[in-house]
């Protein structure tokens, strides 16, 4: 099978000049077929506060009302994407910017209301890889903004995280998928204060102890736990990084 | 050669709900192949109004600075296209969003500064049918923003009938292609006053006689101009009509 990178960034490398320079320079290097995931939070966030809407987050996550939801549309699907696609254009990758919506590539439901009402928010049912891997195969490179679609016309909100790992197992039937997270750090650390701390490796036992021992605490654990999970539906391997490292090939790379 | 219909609307058609509802109705129930090319001025004028940004015009064109550039990434690109596409998947369209920069689709060129600087301002130099029609056999029915870009990193303003037009002239060359503008009257009007005026068809001598005679005259003249300008690069036909008559198949047909 033909190799695939697939690679999530968050908001902060995609929402200031320089980062997003070497970001775009750094994965219009990569060689063989890629995609990219991407955020946007922090322009949300800018453009809610200048419309008057209160950007209100819980868990880490953007409360998405209608307002909001507009907001997250135009950023996330308008600004961010469409300047991500151009900047790839001009380094010569043939990038084509989508939504969940764009191709049905990607359904979700409305998050039901528990204990959060999220609102306009999306988990993911359903990742047609079909017309997308025909398109990767003819050397198209998807740039995907965290938007998905429930079928019914209403755009949802949906977590990059998330839009990455099913992706990346939707095309673990085609293609031999590396799928890389990038994060603020270079790698999940063995300790928290020490950057260069990067553990090189970790596989489903290392984790187990890693956990207990308390070295991996807090967000990194669903992010590992995600991470077995997308290896255990056929993805190759997952790794965990920062945009800035992603030349050097340096970080945690998560096995079976 | 299959047949398909590519469909221009403005931007106060795909702007309200009630009107764009009936649009994406009846755009759902045309048969065949088909392709969509949406405006969205006024609610990129509402934004920057919202956002303190004067909105400048000149002979109907928006002077486009780099904020203004921004408004309507995210209106045309992000809110005003997605909720289309969006809209389209609900009523079993398969809508792939566009701008000129995904898929390198419409390259086009910073209008030069002459009596005015229209500041980020795309004239439309190439467009590339070749992907874009093997995914309209496909099934995939584009739904194209008035966005281009310059292949150099930017995205560029760009007259959405522009884009239409020649959208319609590269894909004339695989498709047996209807180029239908939609605008505020039910076609080419007799008489200004009366709505029921249509002229039913239109041809290159006939043209030139209600150009002479003063029953064809103002911003109708360069439309039409385009209009066979089109046909003569092998556009099989193009109509005049208004979005509300769509489903009727009335209007102006303009023939070679």
């Amino acid at each position: 099978m033909e190799k695939l990178t697939l690679i999530k960034v968050g908001g902060k490398i995609v929402e200031e000049d320089a980062t997003l320079c070497k970001l775009l320079d750094d994965f219009a290097s990569i060689s063989g077929r890629k995609l990219l995931v991407h955020g946007g939070g922090r322009s949300a966030t800018r453009l809610a506060a200048r419309l008057g809407i209160e950007s209100q987050m819980v868990n880490g996550r953007r409360i998405t009302d209608a307002e909001t939801l507009k907001v997250v549309t135009m950023v996330y699907g308008g600004l961010v994407n469409k300047g991500i696609v151009a900047g790839l254009q001009a380094r010569g990758v043939n990038a084509l910017g989508l939504t969940g919506a764009d191709m049905d590539v990607i359904r979700s439901v409305k998050r039901p209301v528990q204990d959060v009402d999220y609102g306009f928010v999306g988990d993911v049912r359903q990742v047609d890889a079909g017309l997308l891997g025909d398109l990767i195969h003819r050397g198209i490179v998807p740039v995907m903004a965290p938007l998905t679609h429930d079928g019914q016309g209403h755009i949802l909100n949906t977590n990059a995280d998330t839009i990455a790992g099913e992706t990346a197992k939707a095309l673990a039937t085609r293609f031999d998928v590396t799928l890389v997270y990038c994060f603020e750090k270079r790698g999940v650390l063995r300790d928290e204060q020490d950057d260069s701390s990067v553990i090189p490796q970790i596989t489903p036992d290392e984790f187990q102890r890693l956990v207990a021992d308390g070295t991996i605490q807090g967000g990194m654990i669903p992010k590992l736990e995600n991470a077995f999970d997308a290896l255990r539906a056929g993805v190759s391997q997952v790794i965990i990084t920062s945009a800035a490292a992603l030349q050097t090939e340096t970080g945690t790379c998560i096995k079976r």
